[in-house]
This record gives C-alpha cells, structure tokens and sequence, in this order.
C-alpha cells in the first residue's frame, strides 16, 4: 500500500493516544510491515487538544510523523479546524456530527464523512471514552484490506483493562457497524 | 536544558509504552516545554522487544524520534544489545541487574547504573507490569530539576486504571527511593 498516514484529533480525556497505540500494534501483526506511532505535544496543545499519529509502510519509516493524512479523524471542533485543511488527495476525513464543517474549502467536502460518533458513545455505550472505540471500528472498516479486523481486535484485547474488554469490543462493533458512504471505505488506495 | 531524549527498552508487557506517554505526560504539565513521544515496531521487533522514546525541547520538536539518548533504560539483555552502545555523552544508562554488562565497551561502563528493578517488581509488588512504575520512579529522581515529581505522579494517577493508582504510586516511590550513584542524578545537562 505505500506508506499510510492516520491522524487522530480530538479532545484529551478521548483516548486518541490509546486508539493509536491499538492501531500500531494491529499493523505489528502485519508481515513485514513497519509501524509508527506518535503523539507531539507543544505549549499550544494546552487547550486540551490531542493528537495521535500512525504511520505504516512496507518500507523502512524514517520520518515517523504524519506529513499529509491519508484518514484523519475530528471529534471536536478545534480538531478539525486546526487540521481538518490538511489531507491528502482521495483521503477521507471522518469527522463527528457536532461539527460543523460549512467553513471548509468546498473541494475537501466530498471527502468528510459526518457520523454521530459522540452521541452513540454517550447514549449507547454511556461513558465517552468508547468514543475511541467508535473510532477504532470506522477505521477497522476503512482498512481492512490491509489491516485485518481481528488483528485490531486482539490489540484491543490486548491493551485495554481485562473487565472492560466486553464494553470495549460493543463499542468497536458499533463503529464498524456504522454506515458509510461507499467511497470511504472502497477507496484504491490501500 | 535543551533536547532531551529518553529510550525506554524490555520486552512486550513490561508497560515501557505507557511509561513513555506518562513521561510525556508530565512533559506537558512544564511551561513552554514541547515533547514528543514515539514507538517505532519494525518487522525485527517481533520477537518482542519493545521500545519507547520521549523528546522534551524549549525549541519546536521537528524531528520526533530520539537520535542519541541522555537517558536510556534497558529492562533486558536483548534491549541492552540493540541499544546499550548508543548514548549521547554524559548520558546515563539504567539497566536491570539481569543483564550481563561485561561485553559494553569499557569507556560506557562508567555512565551504566544497575538496579535491581524486576526483582523488585516481582517480590515487592507482585506485578511485572509494575516495572514501568519503578522505572517512572528512578527517572523522576534523574529529571527532577527539570520535570518535577508531582506532574510525574499526577500523569500516573491520570494514565492507569483508577483502582491500581495506589499499587502504581507505590511501585513509582520506591524506584524513587532506590540508591543511585550521585553521578546519575546530579549530572548539569538538566
């Protein structure tokens, strides 16, 4: 596939970091896959801010931070405006449905996909940390060409306290359930 | 102080991933700190090793990944091997007491502090997770001029699994606790 970039952004306290780390050691599971995982934080990131990275490539990965994402995820506002410009052609935004995007360059708008990640966290699952676990089920969907399904489960399993791996994997399967324009996720590139 | 960057290295489930994001963590809590925190897993980490690394800087991070550590920790023989020959000047290693140090060029030998910290992990608290607790204690002793040992714990208590903060702080205080040449602690780059 090349190398794939996945941005998470949103707010600290939505287990971004712990949705990326999930994701690195999934594509460990992959054959001769090389794996990259990320967080940078900086005196502007005090707002609350978070941001994950993961990057994966066939070939070695000298540069570990995302340049342009190929999938990037928002869950607040701030998130998308600070990052929601930035995207590689054919790339996919997944973006919570409390955004509001209309500010967005008209070109990228076909490449948002709006869904209620937040709100099924709250009311289905009742804590929103398993927004994270949402999340991880979109992209589970988006990647599994590449990445299978069951490998990012056994990381789930693998990284989240024993008692909650049942709520965990209810909130995963919500988010792979979750329908998707067809683009998102039929999309060639990887 | 700087860039200042540390390796944490072991073995899958030895919890140096999460001792990382702690560290980062607390990085966060320092005014006009930036830090960056990575995991690299390439098709040679299989076997599992695991390694983690942290980048504190006043200036903006460009480059995320640790490139010659001040501070490397070595939890087994395997990670030692891969890693141990690789310290900035004046760096300092910690390395468990399991590991056989005997083949390191001579000229490190003087920057290598040895603790007991799986033992310890195993008698004291029963947990060989609690290994990343103990290194978290030793380095906030290290980097203390820097990083103060309360934004350390107060990472601690916001990163693990509510019911375990007091088994996690106690692991944490006696790394804390445990006899360091005073050359590891009172070198002047931090």
């Amino acid at each position: 596939m090349g190398r794939y970039e996945i941005r998470l952004s949103g707010a600290g306290g939505q287990g971004m970091i712990l949705a990326g780390i999930i994701l690195a050691e999934a594509g460990v599971m992959v054959d001769d896959l090389n794996v990259s995982q990320s967080q940078s934080y900086g005196p502007e990131s005090r707002g609350g801010a978070s941001r994950a990275e993961v990057v994966f490539d066939e070939d070695q990965i000298d540069f570990p931070k995302v340049i342009k994402p190929d999938l990037l995820v928002c869950l607040t506002q701030e998130a998308f405006e600070q990052y929601g410009r930035d995207l590689k052609n054919y790339g996919v935004i997944i973006a919570d449905s409390n955004i509001d995007i209309s500010k967005i360059d008209s070109e990228l708008k076909d490449n948002i996909y709006q869904l209620d990640i937040l709100d099924l966290a709250a009311k289905k699952i009742g804590k929103e940390i398993s927004a994270n676990m949402i999340v991880l089920g979109i992209i589970a969907r988006i990647i599994q060409k590449k990445i299978s399904v069951e490998f990012i489960k056994k990381a789930i399993i693998e990284k989240v306290p024993p008692k909650t791996v049942d709520d965990n994997i209810e909130a995963f399967e919500l988010g792979f359930d979750l329908k998707l324009d067809k683009r998102s996720y039929a999309y060639g590139r990887i």
